[in-house]
Formats: structure tokens, C-alpha cells, sequence
């Protein structure tokens, strides 16, 4: 078995190895640009990691975690022109260093390398492989336009809200170890139930990045806190505080979220306050824990020796136990 | 063997028939939109065309022969947005008609579908397919970051231009009869002639409507003549204008192509004017005819009956022979 820091050189390596020096750089230096600035390359280790449960030959699993890490990547590209990111990874984003039509363009250039990389598996299944990296890949567009559309609304339910994070973020991270475990031979109970831990596991992990970005410790967190806050974000958090406020506390709110003029740290405050003053804290905890529970469940269910599933346990409570 | 208009037919139903209609809308009417706009269907009409030099059941080749249609569609969404244009087919485009991030999006979707739909094919030729499938998508953003790349500089060689095209234009229309024909169960060398074919194709088409955009005639052309001129865009007859002329009037041509400053219809009849003195009409002609005759005599090499090839040979002589 190979630990995530060895599964992490791996994919290192292999990203390395990618030729994105040919001509024309104004296409691939972005690309390369993009891959070069890392990250914790979580979704090819999943799929490493799913797939090292079956075998330990992981090299013929390589050019389809590569192909999910690059897919992934590409999203957060575009993401960030849409978003208006500034940064990604403390480095500037691709439209600011080059430009809005470098991003557009890089972009589907990304996609389509990603999709030569799923299509690169020597696996017998290579055909369910692409299907499932086909499927997710349209769901997180349609995750990406539900968090869009809900920038527009607040009158999101709890369910639209856990649906959309299940398309944005969670979808990618279950078809990571699925594509892992097929590719190395698993069964289809088997990569069912991986993906089932990946699906919950991703929602585990996006509820806790709702919760760190206002309740989490900066320094653990690395990031502002209050960031959502200050943006208007339709997190969680501010879901359920829309639906549980009433009479002035409601209209304080919706005042706070839909006007400029508060003074950003005070807003925070503010803000922050209400969703004490809701107990949305301990509201947010349980729902990460059910989810983390539910991954955890499902991944006790699944038909492999408890000894191969160390390592992906010991990842799913390291990313939803960040801080508490 | 089926007519243009036959198979155009096929085209449409098939595209009807495609679902856009699910959740989110905001992402899959802006796709349906653009498939419902038309054209000419060129693509997927050459695709069945030369599987139908092979074989009577176009049934089998549906599929690939409509990814390359919305992988084309998708190309123009995206396209309309780098380059701000407002209008395509004579309706508003998807980032005029909903907004920059709908066009971004929706394009992304648009090309994931087009993967699924490359994918469904059950030609015992698929990894062939596909490969022929991505590695030209590739090249068309290679195409679409050169023309870009072009549009900040004054030294752009034929070549480069030449090769430009063929990446940006001809290389899907190759791709569609390479496909086509290997769908239907053609031999290498009779693909491999069918590429060329297409290559040729489309580098005289391209001519062609650089051409036009100058020289044609508004009524039969349907655009308004001197577009590219008002653009200062880098066709092939203003790089051979820059290349041919010397002292003075290299200086007013520069001039016209880097300043706001003159009346845009004044400018059209000045440039138009230079192209004249230069001669670079029949020039362009002499080119667009070697790619025309490049085309007909691949075509005639391919080792296929005469009468199956009839339906193609008219195509490329209507397609860049549209006005002299």
C-alpha cells in the first residue's frame, strides 16, 4: 500500500512528464502554468488510492487520475473568470496574468488534454471509464450553474444547496475513486460503493469549507475568514440562517447580504453574530458529521480487507475534521 | 447514395431529437439555441457523405457525425465571445442573448456532449475515432490562438497564415470525412485520402471567403463586403498586401490598418484599392484554384467507384467556387 505522500510524488511526476512546451505557448504556458501551481492533487490520489485497494500496479491507472486532476484543474480556471478570482494558490489566476480570452481558450484546450488522458486507459473497461468521467464532467457544469443561478436568489432550500455542492465538488471526488477502482478490476459493487464514499466525503469536505470560512482558525485555515461573508456567498450557513430567522433578525440579514454599504469587517461581525445568535455553528457541525459518518459507513461496507482501507479512512477524517 | 439535401435532412432530425430540455436551463437552452440555429450542417453532411461512399447504412455514423457538428457549434459559441461578435446566423450570440459566463459554461457543456456523443459510437473502429476526434479539437485551438496571436503583429508570413487556417478551418472538415469513412469501414489509404481531401477543402474555402469578404458580390456573398477591412483583420490578401508593397504604399497601408481615425467606408475603398494596384485578386484566385485542384485530384485517387464520389466533387466545386 502507498501512502498519500508517495501516491502524491507519483502524480508529481507524472504531471512533470506532460509536454506543454510546444508551440503555441499562448495555449499551453497557461496550461502548464495552471498544473505547475499544485495543490494537494487530491483527486488523482483518490484515484490512486481506490485503485491501490486492488492491485499495486498503479501504472496503468496513471493517465486517468492525471486526466481527472487536469479536468479538475480546467474547471477552476474557468471557474475563476467567472468567479473574478484574482488568485488561485496564492499565485494570479490565468485571466489576470494573460487575459480573459487566454482563459476561455486554454481552458477548453485543458479539457480536451484531459480528455485525450481518459482515453489513454489500456483497461478493459475503458468504456464505462470515459462514460463516468463524461457523466461527472457535465454534472459539474451543472453544479457551476446552480451555484451561478443561486447568486440570484434567496430562497434557496437546504436541498438545492446540498444538491448543487453534490454536482460542483462531490461528484468529481466519488468518480475519482470509482474510475480508480475499475480501472484496477474492482467490481461493480465494489466501485459503487467507493463512489458512494466519495459523494458523501464531498460533501462532508464543501460543508466544512462553508463552516472554516467563518467560524475556522486563520491560521489553520490559511485563508480571510469571512470571505463568503464579505461576498454575499449563498454557503450553508447563510441558507439556513435565511430559513430560520424571523421578523428583525430576517430583515437584518437580508439588509446585511443585499447592500455595499456595511463596512466589510463589521458585516462579518454582524453576520457572524446572527448565525451564533441561530446556533447555525452547531447546526453546520452535525450535518458534516452525518455526511463524514456516511462515508465512513459506506466505506465499511465495502467488500475489501480492512487493512487496504487505512489509508482512504484516515483521508476522509483528516479532510472533514479539519479544525474541530 | 443520399443528396446534400437528403442528408442534411438526417442532420436535422438528429439534432430534434437530441434532449436539451433538463435542469439546470440555464445551461442546456443556451446549447439548444445554438443547434437550433442552423447553418449549413457542412460537417456532419460531409462526415455521412463520405461514410456513404462506403456503405448504405449512415445509421451507425449518426452519432459521430453530429459530435462533430456540435464540437463545431461549440468552437463558434465560444469564438463569438473572444471576439465580441454580436450577432451569428442572424440572431443575437449566446454571450449578447445571456452573458459572458452563460457563453463560458454553456460551451464547456457543449464540448463535454460532444465527447459523449464521439463516444457513443459502435464502430469497431472507435479508439481510432476518438483519437482522430480529440487530437483535432486540439488543433483548432491551436488555430483559434494563432489567429489571435496574428492580430498583434504586421509580419505575419503566408505560411503561417496557410498554416493557420488549416488548423483553425480545415483540419474538423478533414476530420469529418476521415471519420465518416472510417465509421463506415474504409481502408487507411482511402481515409488518409479523404483527410486530404478535406485539408485541401477547406484551405480553398477559407481562401474563398477571405475573398469574398473583399471582392464578392453582397447580394450572392449575404454579408457586408469589406467586413475584414473595417476589422483590420489578418486575411490572406491583406499579409500578401503587406509582403508586395513597398515605400509609399506600404506607409498609407499601415497607416489604414493601425488608426480609428479614417472613415471605415473610405478605408474599405482605399485598402480595396491597394489590393487592386497589387493585383492580389487574381493572386488569392490562383490560390484558392491550386487548393480547389489539390482537393479534386486527392479525391480522384481515392480508391473508390467514380459515381460514389460524385455527390463530394460537386460540394467542393460549389463550396469554393461560390462567386467566379
Amino acid at each position: 500500500m502507498f501512502t498519500y505522500e508517495e501516491l502524491h510524488k507519483k502524480v508529481a511526476d507524472y504531471i512533470n512528464s506532460l509536454n506543454f512546451s510546444s508551440e503555441p505557448y499562448g495555449l499551453y504556458q497557461p496550461i502548464k502554468y495552471t498544473l505547475d501551481t499544485g495543490g494537494k492533487r487530491l483527486r488523482p490520489v483518490l484515484a490512486l488510492m481506490a485503485a491501490n485497494m486492488f492491485t499495486n500496479d498503479l501504472d496503468s491507472v496513471m493517465s486517468s487520475a492525471i486526466a481527472l486532476e487536469v479536468f479538475h484543474n480546467f474547471t477552476l480556471l474557468h471557474d475563476d473568470l467567472m468567479d473574478n478570482a484574482d488568485i488561485r494558490r496564492k499565485m494570479p489566476t490565468v485571466h489576470k496574468k494573460w487575459s480573459a480570452n487566454t482563459a476561455i481558450l486554454s481552458g477548453d484546450a485543458m479539457m480536451i488534454k484531459a480528455f485525450q488522458l481518459i482515453n489513454e486507459t489500456k483497461s478493459s473497461e475503458k468504456n464505462q471509464i470515459i462514460e463516468i468521467f463524461n457523466q461527472t464532467a457535465l454534472e459539474v457544469c451543472e453544479g457551476q450553474q446552480y451555484d451561478m443561478n443561486f447568486e440570484e436568489r434567496i430562497d434557496v432550500s437546504e436541498n438545492e444547496y446540498i444538491n448543487m455542492i453534490r454536482l460542483k465538488t462531490s461528484v468529481l471526488l466519488a468518480a475519482c475513486l470509482k474510475i480508480g477502482a475499475v480501472a484496477a478490476g474492482a467490481t461493480k459493487s465494489q466501485s459503487s460503493a467507493l463512489y458512494n464514499v466519495g459523494v458523501n466525503m464531498g460533501l462532508s469536505f464543501q460543508l466544512q469549507d462553508d463552516y472554516l470560512d467563518t467560524f475556522g482558525n486563520v491560521e489553520i485555515f490559511g485563508k480571510n475568514i469571512g470571505g463568503d461573508i464579505r461576498a454575499n456567498k449563498k454557503t450553508y450557513l447563510l441558507i439556513k440562517a435565511l430559513e430560520l430567522a424571523k421578523g428583525e433578525q430576517l430583515q437584518q440579514l437580508k439588509t446585511l447580504i443585499s447592500t455595499d454599504e456595511v463596512d466589510s469587517d463589521e458585516k462579518v461581525k454582524l453576520v457572524t453574530q446572527i448565525y451564533k445568535d441561530l446556533d447555525i455553528e452547531q447546526l453546520v457541525r452535525v450535518k458534516i458529521k452525518k455526511y463524514n459518518d456516511l462515508a465512513i459507513s459506506e466505506l465499511s461496507g465495502l467488500d475489501v480487507d480492512d487493512d487496504k482501507k487505512t489509508f482512504l479512512l484516515q483521508l476522509i477524517n483528516k479532510l472533514t475534521n479539519r479544525s474541530f
